[in-house]
């Protein structure tokens, strides 16, 4: 959006270094091949040929000293992450990502170009090609993604439509976000697998994508933690839930698996669960952990006796 | 996405703020029906139903002090304007809003329900369901919309395609953005209606359909004004142009007209003028204003026979 009528508008001087910063950023984000009958970056919307089947759309912003600290991370990881949060929600809908838009704030001297490689390299390694965007001045630097996805063939995982019985799956441990932040507060350098899983966090498309095939009742991705976000699931389906295991990724603790949040591992319920192993299996992907059962009893929400909190991250807002 | 583990996670103490104020969010942007089949609010990403034809996405994201001033303009123009300026985009292409997502940043204390309602009214105006967003926190309050759109029957409009000998025209008199923001400075109240021809600017679905059907080769909004965007289209088209004539909007200055941004009018060329005109008269729709040819010559371009600046608003990022 212009910031066309404040503070005043500059009639007199021709000013062209919004358009100039635009042309070296697209040159970063515009390396994919563009189908023919579509236009991306450039015109006032991009244009996508039609979707296949449903069309999911799913927005995240990611705030630099929110979900970043500079002191700690280069500025790309902001990027990185800010697309993969928001790539990691089609995941967890069973979908396949189409396109994606970003609009980013920034202070003068952001270095913008920094900040948008780590924005292609999660397009480029989620296939979610970056086809439009909006830049702006802001005191903070924010990253405002928006994907685009669809979901071929059968529809969508809801997370509102799990039922008792059901056994409860992750497609991996958990806490390997949370312990990389740790690991490098204490000094580890930016290339340990637990703080490389805490910067390059990997949406689980291809489990999805299966789980879906596998006709699981319902699905999330785990980005704010398995406390929070499990919990939110049983609200959304009106169900409880009894949680006998808790798969702790090597070098997390327990409170990290439970509220550490980022790890983006899918949660998933199903009535059939040999089903869910035999098509993860076919496809060459980690076995999903059973960790539990659905409930049919809304109160009941237990980790291995004890109540399974809330826990994780909310803003103050 | 969650800030999830910076600052440290805070595990002992479940925190409800964010999915509480999410529900009264929710409750103030939702207030749509939701066709059968789609999901908005509340998974992970939303589902909506197959998309007619080319699927358009745009963003535009706009941040408080930067895109308005409080001290002359309530919160709720902020959203307002977010929203119509990426609604504004469709248009441009020709073509219809199908939904929205919205990402908001603020610091604690912000009114977000008075920000949101200003999104729910645009929404509301342009047919525009919001379907999804994410809230997060920050200093600077900042709105982030990204629009879907889609472009039934023909295809869309582009920038890229004014041909020599074309027509060009305009939907109507500029200026009228940047007269109300002169007139709010001035003292105007908010109801003075140029000045709420800057707070509240009409995004030109009708005609932006009725240019389509009427066969027009190329078409923009101008948002940052005619002097910055038509230069933006002809670069995009490889073109130059000769203006005779400028509708100068009752109230506003010539500069205003050429500089002043935000009035979401819609530029148009086109080899047959009347057929245009036609469409136009037989929808009902204000008739387009001729204002000068579009002509072979690349650095040809004049308005009344001076050259035309690049006058308008750049972020300086």
């Amino acid at each position: 959006m212009p910031a066309s009528n404040f503070p005043p508008v500059p009639f007199q001087e021709p000013v062209r270094r919004e358009d100039a910063v635009l042309e070296r950023i697209a040159a970063i984000v515009g390396r994919h091949t563009i189908p023919s009958g579509e236009v991306h970056i450039g015109d006032d919307a991009a244009v996508l040929a039609p979707i296949v089947g449903e069309t999911l759309i799913s927005t995240d912003v990611a705030v630099l000293g929110v979900h970043l600290d500079t002191s700690l991370f280069p500025l790309e990881d902001l990027g990185f992450k800010a697309v993969a949060s928001a790539v990691s929600d089609l995941a967890a809908m069973g979908g396949r990502p189409r396109a994606a838009v970003i609009a980013v704030s920034s202070p003068p001297g952001t270095d913008l170009e920094e900040l948008h490689r780590g924005i292609a390299d999660a397009a480029a390694m989620t296939h979610c090609p970056i086809v439009g965007g909006d830049l702006t001045r802001s005191r903070d630097v924010s990253v405002a993604v928006t994907v685009i996805g669809e979901t071929p063939g059968k529809g969508s995982v809801l997370r509102a439509d799990a039922r008792p019985g059901d056994t409860i799956f992750v497609t991996g441990p958990l806490g390997r976000s949370a312990a990389g932040l740790r690991r490098r507060r204490e000094g580890a350098p930016l290339d340990d697998p637990l703080v490389v899983a805490h910067r390059r966090p990997w949406p689980r498309l291809a489990e999805g994508l299966a789980a879906r095939h596998a006709g699981v009742n319902a699905m999330m991705d785990l980005s704010d933690g398995l406390g929070l976000d499990f919990n939110r699931l049983a609200d959304a389906s009106r169900v409880g839930f009894v949680l006998t295991e808790l798969p702790v990724a090597d070098g997390a603790t327990e409170a990290e698996a439970i509220g550490g949040g980022e790890d983006y591992e899918l949660i998933m319920t199903t009535a059939d669960p040999d089903r869910l192993l035999d098509t993860f299996h076919r496809r060459g992907l980690s076995t999903p952990i059973a960790i539990g059962l659905v409930v049919r009893e809304v109160g009941v929400r237990t980790l291995k006796g004890a109540p399974l909190e809330r826990a994780g991250w909310q803003h103050e807002l």
